[in-house]
């Protein structure tokens, strides 16, 4: 058999997990750089895996030298290696120093890294994004803070540049009596920056999976279907396909815009479009992630043949078909997080419901992680699907969404 | 969390693989008996592995005394200590002495292994099987042939009772000159036995579920839809759901023969029937295999919440729930195997075809198991679905047919 390509994966958590799961039946080698036990290396044996951080430059080559394709799970990895090994490139065991394909671009990354960065960006291609302002740091920033009162007015939401995910890193000031308190919530973040608080009445989300030839122009844009997030404590709980409530007019306008988005950045694979939806019924750029996404899991059931977690691994070997669309196989999926609760047993329930569950309409799929369980942490996520348009699905996931509820509080 | 438990599997081919690939997602351990670079070993990392021969009764002990549950991916096992581990127990690590829950039963394995037993087993019980005849061996096997003839008539097929699959291990005797040949071609089988030549118009099969209570009680039979299966040189070549030019009835009324042949075995799990249909419109069953199937690998993505794996995964647990329906998802659905040809890399370009293929109405799936390549050895698969009925799904699958059949000319 003609030799399949190995890819390098930066991170093995359960976004590297779910790829592996993809890469296993279409016979694709994942080396995986993180610890020996996390999520993705418990389903892919290889004899190319590198225990350590992907924030490490020595073990990023360590895996480069032994992979065809390098492709990352999570943004926040070291973008200065990915640039040597895809410009300069890295040695193989052979002594060859060979450049390696990165994908997403170690530029993508880079601009994302700054979230300050990656919005003035989009602003600059005339892409709607709430207002900011950059803080300095250190003694004036109480200073600083009044001037993003006079900028923003209340509220407005001081985030951290770097670093951050599942809303951590944000404050919310309502007013001056805060400034003190967001200082010290944000005392570990050297780089931080000031936000207009948006009043929006939904989140949208759309995964878009990007093209590129060998020249890296952009070859193709294709949406997912537009779905609805719902977060609970600045996490991902919910996700809806369709949206509720919204019309077909602006789930269209949500996918063009989110191609928009990510046509403004580099490299092949999917990028997820986090969204506002506003009181008027305009869109707002919220954040990208340029990778596999939470708002992308029910796309593996949703849309079967093509995942979000397949269509990385056809964009990152450019195996992308030019015609393709990405229509769901099914009338409505809604994905519900496992989160952890303040018990290590909390959430055997909801797996044990999950795991029973049955209905002649509605479809349940369990995914469970393979991580210790710690209060908040993801550790799996069970989609509904029904083939019916006639089924309410969202009473039918209810109990389910009850006994997640439980489990935090 | 909840400890999960951990399932025993005796061989690790494709079979075990897809057992694995459904149960990564469900967050099951599987301890696999079998070489180390197994197929199945690639993609389930677990230290309770265990490198050896599913034949070994030690290793077999060594893998039952790190499990909760034991099940096979092929019934070419030692009965002897399946029965041992399951009705007087192993010994744990821990030094204590205990049972070991084995679907399917080793009552079942010991019964279908020998094919002439199996058959006689199930004529008892008024299933419709061809009429056969166990054969002396040795030097009176001459005779004995000649014998066969006086009762079944030619032509009929001399089968080794025992270690046969894909075809191996049978000679079709269509008259006296072949006599001398099928003694040669099964010499390295000490038991056979005649069967009449049923000349049948097609082949179906049925994948059937089958629970049971603690005392042994068959609790439910659930069948899969009928499907059609097309041998080429003995081995599975495509499965096409629904049958082509079947009519309904005759599909339900192999359904229904399918669940009396499982009502008459023993233990949890899926099973294959394999059938003929005849010209007067009849079903005679062929054999049994007390496992995920060839015939049922289509289930992955035709019945998605419930593949044949996931069906084996929730038997031996004991989670199926009663009122279960196998309603397939799809409208069609065909599965074709990826052989391997003369040339290691011989279907390569099969390989390349299903991994570009696209159309609006009909979704591609390939598998691949990580085995190296051998003439004739079943390399991978790929599933063709449609969700439309107007769809000419055979007409679609035709150039991959045309392909396929390259390989091994």
């Amino acid at each position: 058999m003609g030799k399949r390509p190995v890819i390098g994966l930066l991170g093995g958590g359960q976004l590297g997990r779910m790829l592996c799961e993809a890469a296993g039946p279409l016979g694709y080698e994942i080396a995986i750089l993180d610890d020996e036990a996390c999520p993705a290396k418990q389903i892919m044996a290889s004899n190319r895996h590198v225990a350590g951080s992907f924030k490490d430059a020595a073990k990023v080559r360590e895996l480069a030298s032994q992979c065809d394709v390098l492709t990352v799970e999570i943004e926040h990895v070291d973008t200065q290696v990915l640039e040597e090994i895809a410009t300069k490139g890295v040695r193989r065991a052979s002594g060859k120093v060979e450049r390696i394909s990165v994908h997403p671009s170690w530029r993508t990354l880079r601009l994302v890294q700054d979230k300050f960065e990656q919005k003035e960006h989009f602003r600059q291609s005339g892409i709607p994004v709430a207002t900011q302002m950059a803080l300095t740091s250190g003694s004036s920033l109480l200073d600083a803070l009044g001037q993003a009162h006079d900028k923003l007015a209340f509220p407005f939401v001081v985030k951290a540049r770097k670093g951050s995910y599942d809303g951590r890193g944000n404050y919310k000031v309502r007013g001056p009596s805060d400034f003190e308190p967001a200082i010290e919530a944000l005392a570990a973040s050297s780089l931080l920056y000031a936000e207009a608080w948006v009043p929006f009445t939904k989140e949208l989300a759309v995964m878009v999976l990007r093209t590129e030839d060998e020249s890296g122009a952009c070859t193709g844009l294709y949406s997912f279907p537009t779905v609805e997030t719902v977060h609970q404590r600045d996490i991902c709980k919910m996700v809806y396909m369709p949206p509720r409530e919204v019309d077909a007019a602006t789930c269209t306008a949500a996918q063009k815009l989110a191609q928009q988005v990510i046509g403004r950045l580099w490299g092949r694979g999917v990028f997820a479009v986090e969204m506002f939806l506003l009181q008027d019924g305009s869109l707002m750029v919220n954040e990208v992630a340029p990778r596999p996404h939470n708002s992308g899991h029910y796309t593996i059931e949703a849309v079967p043949y093509m995942s979000q977690y397949k269509a990385q691994l056809h964009a990152i070997l450019d195996l992308v078909p030019p015609s393709l669309k990405l229509t769901p196989r099914v009338s409505q999926a809604i994905m519900l997080n496992i989160l952890g609760g303040a018990q290590a047993a909390s959430h055997d329930k909801l797996v044990e419901l999950a795991e029973t569950a049955y209905a002649d309409d509605v479809d349940t799929f369990l995914h469970l992680y393979g991580k210790a369980p710690k209060p908040g942490r993801k550790l799996g996520h069970i989609t509904f699907t029904t083939p019916s348009s006639h089924v309410e699905l969202i009473k039918a996931v209810a109990p389910f969404v009850d006994e997640a509820d439980l489990i935090r509080q």
